[in-house]
């Protein structure tokens, strides 16, 4: 069982700010998220895009901003179930909650702050008839660990820029990388369609199109996918694994079911005082929440945030008073030891 | 008269990223700051001192994310009435106002957003019975334009960061430069204690301590200033300019008769919406609103300003329905012509 104090569900860009502004109140954080990596729609969307309205940043890409969220909350260490998607909810008598993953992994805090977004992202499927019996058998929907394909046979599908950055990237990995799409065209940044024209000119992509997956071959385990290109007979193309890369879409999911008040996709919460849900102890901040006015922008969520930490401070602590120290006075004080602060003014004699 | 859509009081961290929001939304600005630069408290009391709790900057110096938010929206091409203060505002027929500053100068706008802040800057004067009397006539407060002094002779009074600071940028530009402070030890960066011993051993500081201004001297200009000297008798020193740098202090001043609801020597708004005082049309964001759970940090005039500008543009244009589009997704138009956007995705075949 994780314990910890705040419970995040979502390490979008709400919930890595949280882990920050809960460690300057000496909360700790673990998160939860059903992608292998932190950074929510950042980091899964759009990386390599621009973002203009982060205030103070005339502009930011999308995985600069998460890496910099993780740097800013590095000290506060937070803990991480990813590649889980947080499935229950069981309120304790003491008011706790333990939230159990589809996988089984349990955790347990006095609060949950669900920063999830437009919801957990969940692949887009093929219709292939038995995929589903090879799921974590040689099909993967999400790249989570590279080295899984080391020196092995791989068949990505897709058309967009993570079937073209992967399959570039794994031709450094994999003893062979084939790609199959079912146009000729893809749709992704110049410099990845223009780099993967360039490995399958040098053998070392070596690509079908336009084309289909359409069944997949193996016992226990895939050994082979059959392919349809241009309408003709399909063939079969031995591998050790097919990632279908048709992306990823959000889904609100099991948090629906939680006994949570919804309203247009999305929690409601009390934006008079802290972005507290109907179930006290549960709050909800960053795109998953609505109330009056609500705009779904990343700077909204870290206000969010830090306001729900002071409540949250409030439950944990209900005797101690919190005073507000301004972190350029007070500097920031790690879990890990670490401190930072400005360089102190001195006194000092002039003669 | 100055015309504009949102006029500003207040070109701190939040009026500023208020421009931005504004120009997102096809709204123009104008700010008016009793101080002669923008930036508020981060620029005029910590320019050289880290934040730490800006999101996605680990630390950033207060003076630089002033400069990051100017650059964020010179694209919205604002509008500054600085070194004025915002004394009366007058509600038109047509539900617009007049605000007028100390100087006289007046702006016409729709919709009025105090960022005021802690309040307006004021200097906190040094008690010299006759010093009223030189106020701009050789005796400043504030320094507006180092030029003002190209070739004179300067008495600089103080012992913190701006008395050491400016004593040291005007040697370059008086003729002569006087540092006077009635204790022997200074307090400020330890680079500027150093650096004003320097130029005081290579003579181009005149240093006198434990000493204090006591007089001034002049008919319609300040042509002298007299010191006394470890409590010794007082002696005449000739100068051009006498500036007393004992820092400012913020005061509500004039809104505080405005008729809006005060409370906790804060602007008391509607935090269920969009942060609109009690008279419609002015809304109140940043440090100097009050609200349930209200935290006066940077991160928090954002979201506010961000909301605001939301029921601005419905008061403004009441027939007009805004649909958000990302600033990755739809780019950035400025009012000067540029536009910022991301790279787009190309569709290229692979052959
Ligand atoms: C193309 C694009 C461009 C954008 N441009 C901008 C812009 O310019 N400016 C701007 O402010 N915003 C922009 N946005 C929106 C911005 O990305 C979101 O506002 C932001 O990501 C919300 O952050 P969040 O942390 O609240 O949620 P998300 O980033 O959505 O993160 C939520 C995370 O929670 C996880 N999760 C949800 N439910 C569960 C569960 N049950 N179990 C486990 N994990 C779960 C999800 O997997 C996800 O990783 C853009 C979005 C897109 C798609
Ligand atoms: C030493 C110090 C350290 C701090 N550290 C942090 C930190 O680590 N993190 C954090 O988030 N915050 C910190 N703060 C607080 C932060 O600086 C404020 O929250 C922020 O400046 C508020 O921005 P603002 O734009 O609302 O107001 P301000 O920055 O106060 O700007 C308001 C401006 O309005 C002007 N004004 C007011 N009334 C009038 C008028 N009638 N006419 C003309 N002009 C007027 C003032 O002159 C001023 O320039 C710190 C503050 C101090 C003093």
């Amino acid at each position: 069982m994780i314990k910890t104090d705040i419970l995040i569900i979502g390490a979008g860009p709400t919930g890595l700010f949280t882990v920050f502004e809960a460690g300057l109140l000496k909360l700790k954080c673990h998160l939860i998220d059903a992608l292998p990596q932190p950074g929510g729609q950042c980091s899964e969307i759009y990386p390599k895009k621009p973002i203009y309205d982060i205030p103070g940043f005339p502009e930011i890409l999308a995985g600069q901003l998460t890496d910099n969220l993780l740097e800013q909350c590095k000290q506060f260490q937070p803990g991480f179930t990813l590649g889980e998607r947080a499935e229950t909810i069981d309120k304790q008598e003491d008011g706790s909650f333990i939230v159990t993953t589809n996988k089984g992994t349990k955790h347990h805090a006095p609060i949950v702050a669900i920063a999830g977004g437009l919801g957990s992202f969940e692949p887009r499927k093929p219709p292939i008839p038995n995929i589903g019996d090879f799921e974590d058998k040689g099909v993967e929907y999400i790249i989570r660990d590279p080295e899984v394909y080391r020196d092995k046979k791989v068949v990505i599908a897709g058309g967009g820029d993570s079937a073209l950055d992967w399959s570039i990237f794994l031709t450094d990995v994999a003893s062979s990388v084939t790609l199959v799409h079912r146009r000729n065209e893809f749709r992704g940044a110049l410099d990845s369609v223009d780099k993967v024209q360039e490995l399958k000119d040098a053998g070392k992509i070596n690509l079908i199109t336009p084309a289909e997956v359409k069944g997949i071959e193996g016992d226990d385990k895939v050994t082979g996918v059959s392919i349809v290109q241009n309408g003709e007979d399909a063939f079969i193309l031995e591998t050790d694994h097919f990632i279908p890369l048709f992306g990823l879409s959000p889904k609100l999911g099991p948090i629906a079911n939680w006994g949570l008040e919804i309203e247009k996709n999305a929690i409601k919460v009390d934006n008079t005082l802290d972005y507290q849900t109907n179930i006290p102890g549960i709050f909800a901040i960053g795109d998953v929440n609505t109330y009056p006015g609500k705009l779904k922008l990343i700077l909204c969520g870290f206000h969010e945030a830090t306001l729900m930490c002071q409540s949250a401070y409030k439950i944990i602590h209900p005797d101690k008073k919190y005073v507000m120290k301004y972190t350029t006075v007070g500097g920031v004080e790690g879990f890990d030891g670490t401190k930072k602060e400005a360089p102190k003014a001195v006194v000092k004699k002039i003669e």
